[in-house]
């Protein structure tokens, strides 16, 4: 029953913003107001009292026995990337909600127990990254936020206003530190640790940061026919040589759990018989731990120097964001993780590559986050795939957790 | 007078199809047809004989002396790349004209002197390269050229019937072999040798063959955040590393004059945060020792293989094209030579880069090419620029060079 309540949720929502190459529910777009209508409606059929915010989190609230008590709140989003599938943010916000209703029919709990939709978590409309539970946590880039606009020209702000919320109230949003007791957030896991290492829970020790450093290599152009290779200043050699050094710093920052990528790479002219002038490239760095992160960096810009000094090109490096690794609260993942012990579901510690709306919620209160299996790691896909096995598994420890912590 | 004449010329030419950007008259257009009518008029009026062929090559004739001598000839081409500069081409036209200009105030020589006009050179339009003299020495690519299309979708069969011209009588247009004593082209460098080593004239021995390999790399994408180093298959990592293999065995076979250079790279899906699935790059690779090109040729193949098979990543290597060197004739050489020795006007001997209508005569008859220096090496650009010292340099040896193998 519960289950088929689960799918059946899941699958109506997936339906919301339904397009031929998967869900497109951007952030404030039609499709996201009437997935996020929907769950207000569901919230309130089962009982709960529903309260939204001005930049558009949504709260839905199961009181508590004692007045004043502080909150236990799961929860996720319900916009997506364009092209999405159906289980990222929505099965941590449908997850949260079958949970509360299985902690209703445990009967009354001491704290209150919170469901919340944060606003706008993806960055592919505006650019900006987790917009409602920031300016919950009090994290509002009130600059950026002013001066963001989509691909179409919409600013954050109109586009705010015309769904009837807007960036003038973000004081109000920001809630006050120690009213929550703990968050805990449902998500699938976006990578293939836990399919590999046969686990049905990941319990989140640390999110991962990310740093981003563009490089772009000016060197000498040139007909391929006429300059010697001795003379030559070529900017895509001295980028391959940093990718090869990239690669060969992050092999060895490995056990300390820093990965460095180059992903995108461009050259100009991009003619093949002309030698590449320059050469623009994107180094993804993320880590848990930010003393190795710093050091890496620093490797990073030093190689990329000795490399250009040495072939007589020019770099120049933009540390386009660098943030800092946030960690889970211990007392949360053990309570996690002595669900998963009374369940006898399989578990594992681990760090999250991606970031959630969980680490925002860290500066609030206390905070974990449950990670599920997706099959292959496919995400950002209308082929991103849970086992309703471990859908169910999940929201099996997600209510415990919460019952524990709302008890 | 003369100087005044050639540049008053090349100033006529390149009001023809000149554009914001530079000179547009790409192959069969109405600019290039508009350039060839000019340079039909102004033949006729010097007292030439001109017959067109039906491929679009132009031949001006001066008649010898000797019944059924062989030809001595000259020339180049009139159509250019999109934004052209005003040298590239119009400078064998023109400087031939007013070569045999010259010849003719000499009084009467016992050989036919001719000024050929090639059609359809450039490949920008077409991508075919060197559409006339590839006819007229008998190359003819019927199948390819039967396919080949603009941008715009028109044919090239198309393009030559709506100017009167076709494919059907190719065989009209190669001309016997032996009937022609010596061809001889005045051409920019389009490289900066001569202006480095500060010579007005190079004497071609060699045209380097030009060979594209184009290398796709599929490697294993995933998350940037999720996917462990030691457990990657990035296929950038890869092309990476064959980038600098190209660069380190180019080097090694510099002794040979050869030259390998990645000049393109493109990386798939493109995203910062994904790791590269696919790359596709282009090895352009030139030489003048066909021993030695086949030679590195294989080395690449080998590198890529053995890299690729290493990084556990997949290699697919595509030859697009590989021609063979041309020699110029050592007999046409030494009349250039000499020419230089007589005039005083500093040479050297040197290999080309680039192709030109000349290696194609070459396979009817002796053939030569003069160059003369061209600023900083830029051409297919507006800022192509020729020293009119130069220039006059250039038709001095010309005219001497055509004198010597006519009179």
């Amino acid at each position: 029953m519960d289950q088929e309540w689960v799918e059946k949720m899941l699958g109506k929502l997936a339906q919301i913003g339904c397009g031929p190459q998967g869900i497109n529910r951007l952030a404030y777009s039609d499709a996201d107001m009437h997935a996020k209508e929907f769950m207000i409606r569901t919230m309130r059929d089962n009982g709960l009292t529903v309260r939204v915010d001005s930049i558009g989190n949504i709260i839905g609230r199961l009181e508590g026995t004692v007045p004043d008590a502080s909150i236990v709140a799961t929860g996720s989003h319900l916009d997506t990337v364009p092209d999405a599938g159906r289980y990222d943010g929505a099965l941590g916000v449908v997850g949260g909600l079958a949970a509360i209703r299985r902690l209703q029919s445990l009967g009354p709990l001491q704290h209150p127990v919170e469901l919340i939709i944060f606003a706008a978590a993806e960055s592919s409309r505006f650019g900006l990254v987790m917009i409602g539970s920031k300016a919950m946590a009090g994290m509002a880039s009130r600059y950026a936020w002013g001066k963001a606009k989509d691909s179409a020209g919409i600013s954050l702000a109109e586009a705010l206003e015309t769904k009837g919320f807007g960036l003038n109230d973000l004081d109000k949003v920001a809630r006050v530190r120690d009213s929550i007791k703990a968050f805990v957030e449902l998500h699938i896991e976006q990578g293939t640790s836990l399919e590999k290492t046969k686990k049905q829970i990941g319990i989140i020790e640390t999110v991962a940061a990310p740093t981003m450093i563009k490089v772009t290599i000016n060197g000498e152009t040139g007909h391929t026919g006429s300059i010697p290779m001795e003379e030559r200043h070529d900017a895509l050699v001295s980028a391959a040589t940093i990718v090869l050094a990239v690669q060969s710093i992050a092999l060895d920052q490995s056990p300390y759990g820093t990965l460095a990528t180059v992903g995108q790479l461009t050259t100009a002219p991009g003619t093949p018989n002309v030698i590449p002038s320059q050469v623009e490239l994107w180094i993804d760095l993320r880590g848990v731990d930010q003393e190795n992160i710093i050091d890496t960096i620093q490797e990073i810009k030093d190689a990329v120097s000795t490399i250009t000094d040495e072939q007589e090109t020019l770099a120049a490096i933009d540390m386009l964001f660098s943030e800092k690794p946030i960690q889970m609260d211990e007392y949360v993942i053990r309570k996690i993780e002595t669900a998963c012990l009374e369940k006898n579901i399989s578990f594992r510690r681990m760090n999250s590559a991606g970031g959630h709306d969980a680490m925002n919620m860290a500066h609030l209160a206390p905070a974990g986050i449950i990670f599920i299996p997706c099959k292959g790691g496919i995400s950002h896909s209308p082929r991103e795939f849970a086992d309703p096995a471990d859908i169910m598994a999940g929201i099996d420890i997600l209510t415990q957790t919460l019952y524990e912590l709302a008890k």
